[in-house]
Protein backbone atom coordinates (compact mmCIF):
# COMPACT_ATOMS: atom_id res chain seq x y z
CA UNK A 1 0.00 0.00 0.00
CA UNK A 2 1.41 3.44 -1.06
CA UNK A 3 0.96 5.66 1.93
CA UNK A 4 3.24 8.52 0.80
CA UNK A 5 3.12 12.02 -0.41
CA UNK A 6 5.81 12.15 -2.22
CA UNK A 7 5.83 8.86 -4.11
CA UNK A 8 6.42 9.46 -7.53
CA UNK A 9 3.67 7.74 -9.34
CA UNK A 10 1.52 9.65 -7.04
CA UNK A 11 2.52 13.05 -7.34
CA UNK A 12 2.18 11.92 -11.21
CA UNK A 13 -1.34 10.99 -11.04
CA UNK A 14 -1.93 14.44 -8.66
CA UNK A 15 -0.30 16.17 -11.86
CA UNK A 16 -2.83 14.90 -14.24
CA UNK A 17 -5.77 16.27 -12.10
CA UNK A 18 -4.64 19.27 -12.22
CA UNK A 19 -2.82 19.90 -15.25
CA UNK A 20 -3.32 20.07 -19.06
CA UNK A 21 0.39 20.05 -19.62
CA UNK A 22 0.80 17.20 -17.83
CA UNK A 23 -1.85 15.56 -19.40
CA UNK A 24 -0.52 15.78 -22.74
CA UNK A 25 2.56 15.30 -22.01
CA UNK A 26 1.69 11.71 -19.83
CA UNK A 27 -0.82 10.92 -22.95
CA UNK A 28 -3.41 10.17 -20.03
CA UNK A 29 -5.82 11.50 -18.01
CA UNK A 30 -7.77 10.68 -14.41
CA UNK A 31 -11.29 9.27 -13.85
CA UNK A 32 -13.06 9.10 -10.96
CA UNK A 33 -15.51 7.06 -9.25
CA UNK A 34 -16.96 3.82 -9.29
CA UNK A 35 -19.75 4.97 -12.34
CA UNK A 36 -17.05 6.42 -14.82
CA UNK A 37 -14.30 3.61 -13.80
CA UNK A 38 -17.23 0.58 -14.39
CA UNK A 39 -17.68 2.60 -18.21
CA UNK A 40 -13.65 2.99 -18.99
CA UNK A 41 -12.50 0.96 -21.53
CA UNK A 42 -10.34 -2.17 -20.13
CA UNK A 43 -7.50 -1.64 -23.40
CA UNK A 44 -7.18 1.80 -22.19
CA UNK A 45 -7.21 1.52 -18.41
CA UNK A 46 -3.33 2.08 -17.21
CA UNK A 47 -3.39 2.16 -13.68
CA UNK A 48 -6.19 2.10 -11.20
CA UNK A 49 -6.03 3.44 -7.90
CA UNK A 50 -8.34 2.44 -4.31
CA UNK A 51 -8.59 4.24 -0.90
CA UNK A 52 -7.67 2.12 1.40
CA UNK A 53 -11.27 2.50 3.47
CA UNK A 54 -12.66 1.85 0.35
CA UNK A 55 -10.87 -1.23 -1.04
CA UNK A 56 -12.96 -4.20 -0.10
CA UNK A 57 -16.06 -2.81 -1.19
CA UNK A 58 -14.22 -2.25 -4.71
CA UNK A 59 -12.74 -5.29 -4.90
CA UNK A 60 -16.13 -7.04 -4.22
CA UNK A 61 -17.98 -4.81 -6.30
CA UNK A 62 -15.43 -4.44 -9.19
CA UNK A 63 -13.10 -7.46 -8.80
CA UNK A 64 -13.56 -9.24 -12.18
CA UNK A 65 -12.60 -5.74 -14.18
CA UNK A 66 -9.86 -5.22 -11.59
CA UNK A 67 -8.34 -8.64 -11.82
CA UNK A 68 -6.53 -8.16 -15.31
CA UNK A 69 -5.76 -4.63 -14.09
CA UNK A 70 -2.56 -2.43 -12.53
CA UNK A 71 -4.06 -1.94 -9.02
CA UNK A 72 -2.68 -0.27 -6.11
CA UNK A 73 -4.32 0.29 -2.58
CA UNK A 74 -3.48 3.60 -1.42
CA UNK A 75 -4.08 5.60 2.21
CA UNK A 76 -7.26 7.80 1.64
CA UNK A 77 -4.72 10.88 2.46
CA UNK A 78 -2.94 9.84 -0.43
CA UNK A 79 -6.12 9.33 -2.87
CA UNK A 80 -7.48 12.49 -1.41
CA UNK A 81 -3.97 14.42 -3.27
CA UNK A 82 -4.82 12.81 -6.26
CA UNK A 83 -8.65 13.68 -6.47
CA UNK A 84 -10.55 16.30 -8.16
CA UNK A 85 -13.30 16.01 -5.78
CA UNK A 86 -14.20 17.07 -2.18
CA UNK A 87 -15.43 14.15 -1.58
CA UNK A 88 -13.63 11.41 -3.37
CA UNK A 89 -15.59 8.66 -4.21
CA UNK A 90 -12.71 5.14 -3.64
CA UNK A 91 -11.66 4.17 -6.98
CA UNK A 92 -9.79 6.19 -9.58
CA UNK A 93 -7.67 5.12 -12.58
CA UNK A 94 -5.75 6.58 -15.33
CA UNK A 95 -6.78 6.21 -18.73
CA UNK A 96 -5.06 6.42 -22.05
CA UNK A 97 -6.11 9.52 -24.37
CA UNK A 98 -7.71 8.64 -28.03
CA UNK A 99 -6.59 10.82 -30.76
CA UNK A 100 -9.39 10.52 -33.93
CA UNK A 101 -8.98 11.72 -37.19
CA UNK A 102 -11.74 13.93 -39.13
CA UNK A 103 -10.88 12.39 -42.55
CA UNK A 104 -12.07 8.93 -40.92
CA UNK A 105 -15.07 9.94 -39.72
CA UNK A 106 -15.88 12.01 -42.94
CA UNK A 107 -15.56 8.96 -45.25
CA UNK A 108 -18.89 7.96 -43.98
CA UNK A 109 -20.42 11.39 -44.93
CA UNK A 110 -21.65 10.30 -48.47
CA UNK A 111 -23.46 6.94 -46.97
CA UNK A 112 -25.25 8.91 -44.16
CA UNK A 113 -26.86 11.64 -42.72
CA UNK A 114 -24.30 12.85 -40.09
CA UNK A 115 -24.30 15.13 -37.27
CA UNK A 116 -21.61 17.25 -35.97
CA UNK A 117 -21.67 19.96 -33.16
CA UNK A 118 -18.50 21.86 -33.00
CA UNK A 119 -17.75 24.53 -30.59
CA UNK A 120 -15.70 27.72 -30.04
CA UNK A 121 -14.58 28.88 -26.84
CA UNK A 122 -16.53 26.94 -24.56
CA UNK A 123 -15.17 27.42 -20.77
CA UNK A 124 -16.71 25.94 -18.29
CA UNK A 125 -15.50 22.39 -17.82
CA UNK A 126 -19.65 21.11 -17.14
CA UNK A 127 -21.16 22.63 -19.93
CA UNK A 128 -18.26 21.02 -21.92
CA UNK A 129 -19.05 17.19 -20.77
CA UNK A 130 -22.87 17.82 -20.70
CA UNK A 131 -22.35 18.27 -24.33
CA UNK A 132 -20.65 15.27 -24.75
CA UNK A 133 -23.15 13.05 -23.19
CA UNK A 134 -26.01 14.96 -25.04
CA UNK A 135 -24.55 14.72 -28.43
CA UNK A 136 -24.46 10.75 -28.28
CA UNK A 137 -28.09 10.35 -27.02
CA UNK A 138 -28.93 12.70 -30.28
CA UNK A 139 -26.54 10.39 -32.21
CA UNK A 140 -23.68 12.99 -33.42
CA UNK A 141 -21.04 11.37 -34.91
CA UNK A 142 -18.24 13.73 -33.61
CA UNK A 143 -17.32 16.64 -31.49
CA UNK A 144 -15.12 19.62 -33.15
CA UNK A 145 -13.91 22.00 -30.62
CA UNK A 146 -11.02 25.33 -31.47
CA UNK A 147 -7.92 25.38 -29.21
CA UNK A 148 -9.46 27.37 -26.97
CA UNK A 149 -12.31 25.35 -25.80
CA UNK A 150 -11.41 23.95 -22.32
CA UNK A 151 -9.68 20.68 -22.16
CA UNK A 152 -12.43 17.27 -22.59
CA UNK A 153 -9.62 15.56 -20.14
CA UNK A 154 -10.23 18.15 -17.23
CA UNK A 155 -11.51 15.72 -14.61
CA UNK A 156 -14.96 17.86 -13.99
CA UNK A 157 -15.46 18.04 -18.15
CA UNK A 158 -14.91 13.98 -17.59
CA UNK A 159 -17.81 13.45 -14.97
CA UNK A 160 -20.11 15.45 -16.35
CA UNK A 161 -19.77 13.44 -19.68
CA UNK A 162 -20.94 10.45 -17.78
CA UNK A 163 -19.20 7.94 -19.66
CA UNK A 164 -19.70 9.88 -23.19
CA UNK A 165 -16.35 10.76 -23.37
CA UNK A 166 -15.19 7.34 -24.30
CA UNK A 167 -17.51 6.68 -27.19
CA UNK A 168 -18.01 10.08 -28.97
CA UNK A 169 -14.97 11.05 -31.43
CA UNK A 170 -13.83 14.47 -31.01
CA UNK A 171 -10.93 16.63 -32.54
CA UNK A 172 -9.75 20.04 -31.47
CA UNK A 173 -8.55 22.42 -33.99
CA UNK A 174 -6.54 25.60 -34.20
CA UNK A 175 -9.50 27.65 -35.62
CA UNK A 176 -12.83 26.66 -36.64
CA UNK A 177 -13.06 28.10 -40.27
CA UNK A 178 -10.75 25.68 -42.19
CA UNK A 179 -12.30 22.74 -40.60
CA UNK A 180 -15.94 24.60 -41.74
CA UNK A 181 -15.08 24.85 -45.11
CA UNK A 182 -13.50 21.10 -44.83
CA UNK A 183 -16.43 19.93 -44.14
CA UNK A 184 -18.77 21.94 -46.51
CA UNK A 185 -16.72 20.26 -49.27
CA UNK A 186 -18.33 17.13 -48.13
CA UNK A 187 -21.54 18.19 -48.27
CA UNK A 188 -21.90 18.90 -44.25
CA UNK A 189 -24.17 21.96 -43.88
CA UNK A 190 -23.00 24.65 -41.14
CA UNK A 191 -25.35 26.05 -39.12
CA UNK A 192 -24.07 29.12 -36.57
CA UNK A 193 -26.30 29.53 -33.48
CA UNK A 194 -26.31 33.51 -33.84
CA UNK A 195 -28.35 35.94 -31.82
CA UNK A 196 -28.45 37.76 -35.21
CA UNK A 197 -29.56 34.70 -36.87
CA UNK A 198 -32.53 35.23 -39.26
CA UNK A 199 -34.17 31.56 -39.34
CA UNK A 200 -35.65 30.11 -36.48
CA UNK A 201 -33.40 26.92 -36.25
CA UNK A 202 -36.81 24.66 -36.79
CA UNK A 203 -37.78 25.98 -40.01
CA UNK A 204 -34.23 24.51 -41.60
CA UNK A 205 -34.15 21.00 -42.53
CA UNK A 206 -31.06 18.81 -41.24
CA UNK A 207 -32.25 15.64 -43.06
CA UNK A 208 -28.62 16.16 -44.81
CA UNK A 209 -25.24 15.86 -42.98
CA UNK A 210 -25.24 18.94 -40.75
CA UNK A 211 -23.06 20.59 -38.47
CA UNK A 212 -23.96 23.10 -35.60
CA UNK A 213 -21.68 26.03 -34.42
CA UNK A 214 -21.90 27.40 -30.98
CA UNK A 215 -19.88 29.92 -29.29
CA UNK A 216 -18.99 31.19 -26.02
CA UNK A 217 -20.96 30.93 -23.30
CA UNK A 218 -20.80 35.33 -22.81
CA UNK A 219 -19.45 36.17 -26.02
CA UNK A 220 -21.02 33.98 -28.80
CA UNK A 221 -19.05 33.03 -31.82
CA UNK A 222 -16.04 34.97 -33.32
CA UNK A 223 -17.34 36.43 -36.50
CA UNK A 224 -15.08 35.06 -38.57
CA UNK A 225 -15.70 31.80 -37.58
CA UNK A 226 -19.82 32.50 -38.20
CA UNK A 227 -18.94 34.07 -41.81
CA UNK A 228 -17.97 30.35 -42.52
CA UNK A 229 -21.24 28.73 -42.24
CA UNK A 230 -23.77 28.26 -44.53
CA UNK A 231 -26.26 30.03 -42.01
CA UNK A 232 -27.05 31.55 -39.02
CA UNK A 233 -30.15 30.09 -36.66
CA UNK A 234 -31.67 31.75 -33.71
CA UNK A 235 -33.97 29.53 -31.03
CA UNK A 236 -36.31 32.07 -30.79
CA UNK A 237 -36.77 33.49 -27.08
CA UNK A 238 -38.98 34.52 -24.97
CA UNK A 239 -38.83 36.52 -21.69
CA UNK A 240 -35.76 38.96 -21.00
CA UNK A 241 -33.65 36.26 -21.20
CA UNK A 242 -30.64 37.40 -23.34
CA UNK A 243 -29.04 34.19 -24.11
CA UNK A 244 -29.39 29.96 -23.61
CA UNK A 245 -26.45 28.30 -21.61
CA UNK A 246 -24.51 26.55 -24.55
CA UNK A 247 -25.55 23.11 -23.52
CA UNK A 248 -29.07 24.02 -23.29
CA UNK A 249 -28.70 25.59 -26.97
CA UNK A 250 -27.03 22.21 -28.07
CA UNK A 251 -29.18 20.81 -26.82
CA UNK A 252 -31.83 21.92 -28.67
CA UNK A 253 -30.39 22.01 -32.14
CA UNK A 254 -29.15 18.45 -31.69
CA UNK A 255 -32.74 17.09 -30.99
CA UNK A 256 -34.41 19.35 -33.42
CA UNK A 257 -31.96 17.28 -35.88
CA UNK A 258 -32.74 13.85 -34.48
CA UNK A 259 -36.76 14.86 -34.22
CA UNK A 260 -36.30 15.60 -37.57
CA UNK A 261 -34.92 12.61 -38.52
CA UNK A 262 -36.72 10.29 -37.11
CA UNK A 263 -40.56 12.12 -38.39
CA UNK A 264 -39.03 11.14 -42.35
CA UNK A 265 -37.86 7.48 -41.31
CA UNK A 266 -41.54 6.61 -39.72
CA UNK B 1 -16.16 51.56 5.56
CA UNK B 2 -17.37 47.99 7.17
CA UNK B 3 -13.87 46.19 7.95
CA UNK B 4 -14.40 44.15 10.42
CA UNK B 5 -15.16 40.41 9.86
CA UNK B 6 -17.49 40.59 13.71
CA UNK B 7 -19.91 43.25 12.44
CA UNK B 8 -22.88 41.87 12.86
CA UNK B 9 -24.58 42.99 9.20
CA UNK B 10 -21.76 41.32 7.75
CA UNK B 11 -22.38 38.21 9.69
CA UNK B 12 -26.12 37.98 8.87
CA UNK B 13 -25.39 38.37 5.34
CA UNK B 14 -22.85 35.53 5.46
CA UNK B 15 -25.42 32.98 6.81
CA UNK B 16 -27.41 34.28 4.12
CA UNK B 17 -24.68 33.21 1.19
CA UNK B 18 -24.30 29.58 3.27
CA UNK B 19 -27.64 28.89 5.08
CA UNK B 20 -30.98 27.87 3.63
CA UNK B 21 -32.70 28.42 7.20
CA UNK B 22 -31.06 31.85 7.54
CA UNK B 23 -32.45 32.82 4.29
CA UNK B 24 -36.37 31.85 4.94
CA UNK B 25 -35.49 33.10 8.22
CA UNK B 26 -34.81 36.79 6.99
CA UNK B 27 -36.78 36.67 4.03
CA UNK B 28 -33.66 37.44 1.78
CA UNK B 29 -31.14 36.08 -0.67
CA UNK B 30 -27.88 37.10 -1.74
CA UNK B 31 -26.86 38.55 -5.25
CA UNK B 32 -23.54 39.01 -6.69
CA UNK B 33 -21.94 40.31 -9.30
CA UNK B 34 -22.69 43.34 -11.83
CA UNK B 35 -24.54 41.64 -14.00
CA UNK B 36 -27.02 40.21 -10.64
CA UNK B 37 -27.49 43.41 -9.48
CA UNK B 38 -28.04 45.21 -12.69
CA UNK B 39 -31.13 42.91 -13.17
CA UNK B 40 -32.23 43.19 -9.95
CA UNK B 41 -35.58 45.06 -9.40
CA UNK B 42 -34.97 47.97 -7.18
CA UNK B 43 -37.78 47.78 -4.57
CA UNK B 44 -36.94 44.29 -3.66
CA UNK B 45 -33.32 45.26 -2.70
CA UNK B 46 -33.11 45.62 1.00
CA UNK B 47 -29.09 46.45 0.86
CA UNK B 48 -25.65 46.31 -1.62
CA UNK B 49 -22.34 45.91 -0.38
CA UNK B 50 -19.27 46.95 -2.73
CA UNK B 51 -15.94 45.48 -2.13
CA UNK B 52 -13.44 48.55 -1.48
CA UNK B 53 -11.15 47.91 -4.49
CA UNK B 54 -14.08 47.96 -6.58
CA UNK B 55 -15.83 50.64 -5.05
CA UNK B 56 -15.04 53.27 -7.79
CA UNK B 57 -15.68 51.40 -11.09
CA UNK B 58 -19.15 50.22 -9.17
CA UNK B 59 -20.25 53.78 -8.57
CA UNK B 60 -19.35 54.65 -11.94
CA UNK B 61 -21.47 52.00 -13.62
CA UNK B 62 -24.57 51.86 -11.39
CA UNK B 63 -24.79 55.17 -9.31
CA UNK B 64 -27.94 55.74 -10.88
CA UNK B 65 -29.05 52.67 -9.65
CA UNK B 66 -27.46 52.97 -6.26
CA UNK B 67 -28.48 56.13 -5.39
CA UNK B 68 -31.59 55.35 -4.30
CA UNK B 69 -30.20 52.40 -2.27
CA UNK B 70 -28.79 51.88 1.17
CA UNK B 71 -25.36 51.37 0.12
CA UNK B 72 -21.99 50.38 1.99
CA UNK B 73 -18.31 49.96 1.11
CA UNK B 74 -16.68 47.11 3.06
CA UNK B 75 -12.87 45.94 3.05
CA UNK B 76 -11.85 43.23 0.16
CA UNK B 77 -11.63 41.12 3.07
CA UNK B 78 -15.32 41.33 4.06
CA UNK B 79 -16.57 41.35 0.87
CA UNK B 80 -14.82 37.86 0.69
CA UNK B 81 -16.64 36.59 3.77
CA UNK B 82 -19.46 37.11 2.36
CA UNK B 83 -19.01 36.24 -1.17
CA UNK B 84 -19.76 32.57 -2.12
CA UNK B 85 -17.17 32.83 -5.05
CA UNK B 86 -13.41 32.28 -5.14
CA UNK B 87 -13.46 35.39 -7.23
CA UNK B 88 -15.33 37.99 -6.08
CA UNK B 89 -16.84 40.46 -8.26
CA UNK B 90 -17.05 43.36 -5.94
CA UNK B 91 -20.72 43.89 -5.80
CA UNK B 92 -23.54 42.00 -3.75
CA UNK B 93 -26.59 42.98 -2.91
CA UNK B 94 -28.98 41.42 -0.64
CA UNK B 95 -32.64 40.83 -1.81
CA UNK B 96 -36.30 40.31 -0.31
CA UNK B 97 -37.43 36.85 -1.42
CA UNK B 98 -40.80 36.92 -3.32
CA UNK B 99 -43.98 34.54 -2.81
CA UNK B 100 -45.72 33.18 -5.65
CA UNK B 101 -49.81 31.77 -5.33
CA UNK B 102 -50.62 29.02 -7.81
CA UNK B 103 -54.25 29.94 -8.14
CA UNK B 104 -52.99 33.22 -9.02
CA UNK B 105 -51.28 31.66 -12.24
CA UNK B 106 -54.39 29.65 -12.91
CA UNK B 107 -56.86 32.09 -12.95
CA UNK B 108 -55.46 33.12 -16.82
CA UNK B 109 -55.61 29.41 -17.02
CA UNK B 110 -58.59 29.05 -19.57
CA UNK B 111 -57.42 32.06 -21.52
CA UNK B 112 -54.10 30.71 -22.65
CA UNK B 113 -52.28 27.78 -23.81
CA UNK B 114 -50.23 27.61 -20.14
CA UNK B 115 -46.51 26.13 -19.81
CA UNK B 116 -45.65 24.68 -16.43
CA UNK B 117 -42.41 22.72 -15.50
CA UNK B 118 -42.22 20.26 -12.97
CA UNK B 119 -39.03 19.45 -10.63
CA UNK B 120 -39.30 16.57 -7.97
CA UNK B 121 -35.59 16.23 -6.03
CA UNK B 122 -33.31 17.95 -8.31
CA UNK B 123 -30.24 18.52 -6.14
CA UNK B 124 -27.89 20.62 -8.59
CA UNK B 125 -27.76 23.90 -7.51
CA UNK B 126 -26.56 24.81 -11.72
CA UNK B 127 -28.97 22.64 -12.76
CA UNK B 128 -32.08 24.06 -11.30
CA UNK B 129 -30.69 27.88 -11.99
CA UNK B 130 -30.36 27.15 -15.58
CA UNK B 131 -33.58 24.99 -15.98
CA UNK B 132 -35.09 28.88 -14.82
CA UNK B 133 -33.33 30.15 -18.13
CA UNK B 134 -34.54 27.97 -19.96
CA UNK B 135 -37.81 28.32 -18.50
CA UNK B 136 -37.97 32.02 -19.15
CA UNK B 137 -36.68 31.65 -22.74
CA UNK B 138 -39.15 28.99 -23.78
CA UNK B 139 -42.14 31.13 -22.29
CA UNK B 140 -42.97 28.74 -19.45
CA UNK B 141 -45.47 30.05 -16.59
CA UNK B 142 -44.19 28.95 -13.72
CA UNK B 143 -41.70 26.50 -11.88
CA UNK B 144 -43.20 23.91 -10.06
CA UNK B 145 -40.82 21.98 -7.08
CA UNK B 146 -41.28 19.51 -4.44
CA UNK B 147 -39.51 20.27 -1.10
CA UNK B 148 -36.46 18.14 -1.63
CA UNK B 149 -35.20 20.51 -4.52
CA UNK B 150 -32.73 21.89 -3.74
CA UNK B 151 -32.82 25.73 -2.96
CA UNK B 152 -33.58 28.53 -5.49
CA UNK B 153 -31.89 31.00 -3.18
CA UNK B 154 -28.51 28.99 -3.13
CA UNK B 155 -26.14 31.35 -4.96
CA UNK B 156 -25.22 28.70 -7.26
CA UNK B 157 -28.40 28.35 -8.34
CA UNK B 158 -29.37 31.84 -8.30
CA UNK B 159 -26.08 32.59 -10.34
CA UNK B 160 -27.38 30.05 -13.12
CA UNK B 161 -30.66 31.98 -13.50
CA UNK B 162 -28.66 34.62 -15.13
CA UNK B 163 -31.44 36.75 -13.89
CA UNK B 164 -34.42 34.79 -14.54
CA UNK B 165 -35.14 34.36 -10.45
CA UNK B 166 -36.53 37.53 -11.06
CA UNK B 167 -38.96 36.76 -13.83
CA UNK B 168 -40.07 33.33 -13.22
CA UNK B 169 -43.04 32.57 -10.93
CA UNK B 170 -42.55 29.28 -8.73
CA UNK B 171 -43.55 27.41 -6.10
CA UNK B 172 -42.57 25.15 -3.59
CA UNK B 173 -45.35 22.03 -2.44
CA UNK B 174 -44.70 19.34 -0.27
CA UNK B 175 -45.32 16.47 -2.70
CA UNK B 176 -46.23 17.19 -6.68
CA UNK B 177 -49.13 14.41 -6.57
CA UNK B 178 -51.46 17.22 -5.48
CA UNK B 179 -50.63 20.06 -7.44
CA UNK B 180 -50.51 17.66 -10.69
CA UNK B 181 -54.17 17.24 -9.57
CA UNK B 182 -54.96 20.63 -9.32
CA UNK B 183 -53.49 21.17 -12.71
CA UNK B 184 -55.03 18.51 -13.96
CA UNK B 185 -58.54 19.78 -12.99
CA UNK B 186 -57.66 23.12 -14.50
CA UNK B 187 -57.14 21.38 -17.75
CA UNK B 188 -53.45 21.23 -17.80
CA UNK B 189 -52.02 17.77 -19.04
CA UNK B 190 -49.25 16.50 -17.28
CA UNK B 191 -46.55 14.94 -18.91
CA UNK B 192 -43.69 12.53 -17.22
CA UNK B 193 -39.92 12.46 -18.80
CA UNK B 194 -39.46 8.48 -17.68
CA UNK B 195 -37.42 6.34 -18.98
CA UNK B 196 -40.15 3.69 -19.48
CA UNK B 197 -42.43 6.30 -21.29
CA UNK B 198 -44.09 4.77 -24.35
CA UNK B 199 -44.46 7.69 -26.20
CA UNK B 200 -41.69 9.72 -27.60
CA UNK B 201 -42.13 13.22 -26.80
CA UNK B 202 -42.39 14.47 -30.17
CA UNK B 203 -45.71 12.15 -31.12
CA UNK B 204 -47.78 14.09 -28.50
CA UNK B 205 -49.10 17.65 -29.04
CA UNK B 206 -48.52 20.41 -26.31
CA UNK B 207 -51.05 22.66 -28.21
CA UNK B 208 -53.25 22.82 -25.21
CA UNK B 209 -51.51 24.01 -21.52
CA UNK B 210 -48.77 22.03 -20.69
CA UNK B 211 -46.83 20.90 -16.97
CA UNK B 212 -43.50 19.04 -18.20
CA UNK B 213 -42.53 16.30 -14.87
CA UNK B 214 -38.73 15.94 -14.12
CA UNK B 215 -37.35 14.04 -11.25
CA UNK B 216 -34.31 13.33 -9.93
CA UNK B 217 -30.61 13.72 -11.46
CA UNK B 218 -29.93 9.89 -10.30
CA UNK B 219 -32.92 7.98 -9.91
CA UNK B 220 -35.66 9.61 -11.49
CA UNK B 221 -39.72 10.89 -10.77
CA UNK B 222 -40.56 8.89 -7.82
CA UNK B 223 -43.52 6.16 -9.15
CA UNK B 224 -46.27 7.34 -7.55
CA UNK B 225 -45.39 10.88 -8.68
CA UNK B 226 -45.32 9.39 -12.37
CA UNK B 227 -48.80 7.84 -11.51
CA UNK B 228 -50.33 10.99 -11.37
CA UNK B 229 -48.92 12.25 -14.82
CA UNK B 230 -51.58 12.18 -17.84
CA UNK B 231 -48.51 10.12 -19.94
CA UNK B 232 -45.13 9.35 -19.53
CA UNK B 233 -43.16 10.47 -22.49
CA UNK B 234 -39.81 9.25 -23.35
CA UNK B 235 -36.74 11.60 -25.11
CA UNK B 236 -35.32 8.58 -27.69
CA UNK B 237 -31.63 8.56 -26.97
CA UNK B 238 -28.69 6.75 -28.96
CA UNK B 239 -25.82 5.67 -27.97
CA UNK B 240 -25.32 4.13 -24.28
CA UNK B 241 -26.46 6.98 -22.73
CA UNK B 242 -29.04 6.45 -19.90
CA UNK B 243 -30.32 9.31 -19.22
CA UNK B 244 -29.89 13.13 -20.09
CA UNK B 245 -29.15 15.55 -17.32
CA UNK B 246 -32.07 17.19 -15.73
CA UNK B 247 -31.22 20.58 -17.99
CA UNK B 248 -31.27 19.22 -21.00
CA UNK B 249 -34.19 17.53 -20.68
CA UNK B 250 -36.15 20.31 -19.27
CA UNK B 251 -34.81 22.22 -22.28
CA UNK B 252 -35.49 19.54 -24.34
CA UNK B 253 -39.26 19.56 -23.87
CA UNK B 254 -40.14 23.36 -22.83
CA UNK B 255 -38.99 23.96 -26.47
CA UNK B 256 -40.10 21.55 -28.37
CA UNK B 257 -44.08 22.99 -26.63
CA UNK B 258 -42.42 26.08 -27.92
CA UNK B 259 -41.97 25.10 -31.54
CA UNK B 260 -45.41 22.89 -31.49
CA UNK B 261 -47.00 26.34 -30.31
CA UNK B 262 -45.10 28.87 -33.60
CA UNK B 263 -45.81 26.70 -35.86
CA UNK B 264 -49.58 26.57 -35.39
CA UNK B 265 -49.85 30.53 -34.77
CA UNK B 266 -48.02 31.04 -38.31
Amino acid sequence: MITSLHNKDIKAAAALSAKKKERDRQGLFVVEGPKMFGEAPVERISRVYVAQSAAAQMYEQYGAKLSGLPCETVSDEVFAKMSDTKTPQGILCLVRQQHYYIEEILRDSVKKQMLFIMLEDIQDPGNLGTIFRTAEAAGADGVIMNSSTVDIYNPKTIRSTMGSVYRVPFFYVESLSSIIIRLREEGVSVYAAHLGGKDAYDDCSYQKSTAFLIGNEASGLREETAACADALIRIPMEGKVESLNAAVASSVLLFEASRQRRKIKT
